[in-house]
């Protein structure tokens, strides 16, 4: 079921201008007579009925509150990313929120190009927030997640000690992900995911000293956004919500 | 393993220069003494050992040839996207390449926003094409996956009978992809995703019809390209190789 969050509390007759009647229009092609469901600012939600649109509004009426509108994964799943090249944080934060991910922890380890002061880091912090915010409207989600401040790999691997916590080696050649994760019983994962250049040997051993399992994703090696999805996609598939039904 | 494709034959000595040496010295980050596998033309494979580096050279002596260096999936999975918006095509061929897609086709289908002519068809698809070639080399396949002429809905659906088909459908309330992917047995599958306005009824209705089977994703809402990603992980994850060690 389709989603929009409004950013006013649910009412009656609801009409729907600017942006978001942009979004029901053009992306999700409503209609009258259309019904679909619609979150408000305090996260109630309700179904609502296309009464009229014209070409920048759409008419609502409220059928119905939905009590159980709960869209979020049973586990909780934070994605720890080593800052990548260009604009490949803020793809990997939309997929994330999309794909069901708690937080992202943006990680500096040894083999990051991209360096940031405190002040870049910040701003770095609020425009990734920010996309997840938007990428939460458009998928349906009824809480947000947050993208965290940037931390250094030595910091990561001391935090999350109360999660099931991954780190997708290229170099493993032992333990495979899948019977990792199968084996694993927890409500609450952590993926670890290098730059482009790939992870140390002894950052490696650093975060298996903390506690981390060091996992192979198999033969086909993965750029760091691939590796980043495909990683949440997997545990959310195998100890989540993804590919069931709703 | 990381892997270089290189545009010659293998020999005992071999100078890598031009973007394939940029490729080794800043993305792979090699440095004399390292090892690592190089294919050739001839999709012949081979540990080589870097001898010395340049700032634009790269010069490796090889070790031994690799008899057993397939890094295919033992599963095939055609990746068949309706035509999504912008460049996003060009996003889920690199994608699907990385994760092991054997083909991919793009499609156009009722809600696809953007239509090209014969002449604009061609170009795109070689332009996809290239982009496949390029993932390729990156991510160390012994095969080359194709891009395939774009295609109706109604051809689709006539062709690929002997493949176990999946349509993803977002108002899908019944049957979950993961319950029909572990219920199935085949080495052959094709996973269909719409475009960013969805699939209409009819078009569902049509695949259903030929033999596809309608699967929700979840419960979340996920764009055209992360609806294609998830979709490739999750078979390649179940059925493949994806997430075992190599």
């Amino acid at each position: 079921m389709r989603r929009l969050f409004i950013d006013e509390c649910l009412s009656e007759d609801i009409t729907i201008k600017g942006d978001d009647a942009k979004h029901l229009l053009y992306a999700m092609r409503v209609r009258p007579e259309q019904v679909f469901t619609i979150v408000d600012k305090e996260s109630k939600v309700a179904q609502a009925k296309v009464i009229s649109c014209t070409s920048d509004t759409v008419q609502l009426k409220l059928l119905q509150y939905i009590e159980d509108a709960d869209t979020e994964a049973p586990i909780e799943v934070v994605v720890a990313q080593c800052l990548p090249k260009g604009d490949k944080m803020e793809f990997i934060v939309q997929k994330a929120v999309e794909l069901g991910a708690s937080s992202v922890v943006p990680v500096v380890s040894r083999h990051c190009v991209v360096k940031y002061d405190d002040k870049k880091k910040l701003a770095r912090q609020q425009k990734w927030q920010k996309i997840a915010d938007e990428a939460v409207k458009q998928c349906g989600r009824t809480i947000k997640p947050t993208v965290e401040a940037i931390v250094s790999l030595e910091q990561l691997a001391k935090d999350y000690a109360d999660y099931t916590r991954f780190i997708c080696y290229e170099a493993e050649d032992e333990q495979s992900f899948k019977e990792m994760l199968q084996s694993a019983d927890s409500k609450k994962y952590l993926i670890l995911i290098g730059p482009e250049g790939g992870f140390a040997p002894e950052e490696v051993q650093l975060c298996k000293d903390a506690g981390f399992k060091s996992i192979s994703m198999g033969k086909r090696i993965l750029r760091a956004e691939t590796a980043s999805i495909a990683a949440l996609t997997i545990v959310m598939y195998e100890k989540g919500d993804l590919g069931g039904i709703y």
